[in-house]
């Protein structure tokens, strides 16, 4: 069927796109989409400018995908509840109509069609060059563990890297939180030096919460200086970037 | 036992005597049970005046039912709190106790004696005679994922019926909803005309909520008219008839 | 290892943990743990001195048990929220830290620090001596369900033993709920006394709510007097009291 209008059309899993809105919709609501015929990409700062996410996902992580260059401005949360009409493995048909400037999405014989976002006033935010020098790659569920238990003693957590150990803390009047983790519990640990920063639970665990079970999470770290969280997503055709900003202590 | 004064005792599975209520409650909360030998009956026009629930019980529906002609005027809400006390496949047995004006319900060794309302105010509505041309008959599971999607861009809803379709539609500012399903995707279509008529989601929905997956659901549609929609319960020795008034387009 | 100032080290399964935590937390937030070589125990009154618990748990009870004599005190919500970092079948170590008075809680890799409440202004709450005449055991499910139904009516239940049966009735308005049991639906009835008290709802549902399905529980019941409930916990190696003071009958 020739249509000369519609420029972009992709076929995606249910779970593929519900992985790509796990991973944004924490940290930002509104973003903006970069869409060329490799794939899909977005960079996004949140609110308060504490955190950036990037993500990059091929065109082979979709089903079909037929896609130009453009800028789609999409709202995360109507998105999200859209994508609760399709379960784990439905087929989801997406189309941009340039004379409504909408997304067509199909699912099942439903046609949602969903309104964009101007994207005229939305950044493009440039990925800082940071030099973080101790690098920790480990299993989600064990650095979830350790941010769960920390929640109920404190709003921040410490991540420090030497040579032997990764180590999470957390400390509140009475309490404190310890993940200490020697190296041959870790997929891999490398530094020259030891590294500590301090970081915001909440969005921390916001940052690790889209990966699941065994998956490896991968952790630049630094000192007092920010972090970089990294991972795959859609069968490891998707990749995510998180940066987040640490928190000083005050003493 | 010799009990002259028990005039109605039945035993209803636990699962039969639920699906009355979740047929009843979402409409009604008081209602009038006609009671006779043959089963039982009633037939309620909610709050607002906007729709109708009409229900038809035969007696093999019930394990055993022994009754006397009779009304009986039940708190749903109340009724429905109760048998969460019984698990799929429990004998509920009821009976009606003349001298206090109470239902002496038994589940497992547990007597719950419950009071009934005055019947005296509660009005008998008469069923409308109403020329609805189209007939559709489809399976429950399609039309609720449409009503489902729909819920979030409005508060009501078109459906249209022509000779080779059915279709839901729902618009919101920049959102709209549309399922198509042409005559071969449903068990039936029926009509001489197209026919159109406007709806309030949420007692749409109400009135679908009750059946489940692959059940199929009966849907009399006019021009700006009410919908008839009926479907069987109680392993289809019950009858249910809904009409919901139109919302009238206002331009 | 030797560490002189580690006084108490114990090894415990999660389920034998949360066990305890299921039985006092109702009751008591803040609780004062006796430890002796023997095991643990703790009696304490809830603060409208309506009931008490009393506590004995073998060291059996636990896969490893060193103790001195101590008092602990211990926020049961905080130390709840710490087992929720534990699966059943996990192990938990805790050992006593007594140089910062905390408790040093090890689930998998996490070191959770705790630290503890003052004890010094606990009371130490005797057992009374209590002359209950009528003692029933029954399934916990079959207790349970009637304190279930009888939460709909009303906020205080009777209980009444004599030598053929037990019952337990609520009254509402227009309600009732009675679940009359005869002795050979019981595990045991024994009395020579007709025996009838009246309880709290909300507190006797708290009392039996720790005991799941078949599990038998015994109550020991007087005339306007207390009611004893008891069971085992932590596969029969634990042993619960409580003690619930009767509601007395306004008219």
């Amino acid at each position: 069927m020739f249509n000369a209008k519609v420029k972009s059309e992709v076929k995606v899993k249910s779970e593929v796109l519900k992985g790509i809105i796990d991973v944004t919709n924490p940290l930002v609501n509104e973003v903006k989409f970069n869409i060329s015929p490799k794939g899909i990409s977005l960079r996004a700062v949140d609110p308060a400018h504490v955190a950036m996410v990037d993500l990059q996902v091929k065109n082979d992580a979709f089903e079909e995908f037929k896609a130009s260059e453009m800028e789609l401005g999409i709202d995360m949360d109507k998105l999200s509840s859209i994508m609760r009409l399709s379960n784990t493995g439905d087929m989801v048909n997406i189309e941009y109509d340039e004379d409504t400037n909408r997304l067509v999405i199909k699912i099942g014989n439903i046609v949602r069609k969903m309104g964009l976002i101007d994207t005229a006033g939305m950044p493009d935010p440039k990925m800082p060059n940071l030099n973080l020098p101790a690098k920790v790659v480990l299993k989600a569920s064990e650095l979830l563990k350790g941010v769960r238990a920390s929640e109920t003693v404190s709003d921040h957590l410490s991540l420090t890297v030497n040579k032997d150990n990764f180590e999470l803390f957390a400390e509140g009047d009475t309490d404190t939180v310890n993940l200490k983790l020697p190296k041959d519990l870790l997929d891999e640990l490398t530094t020259n030096t030891k590294c500590k920063s301090l970081f915001s639970i909440d969005y921390f665990s916001n940052m690790i919460k889209p990966v699941h079970g065994e998956n490896p999470i991968t952790m630049m770290i630094g000192n007092d200086n920010p972090i970089r969280v990294e991972f795959d997503i859609a069968e490891n055709k998707g990749h995510v970037t998180y940066l987040l900003a640490p928190r000083i202590e005050s003493e």
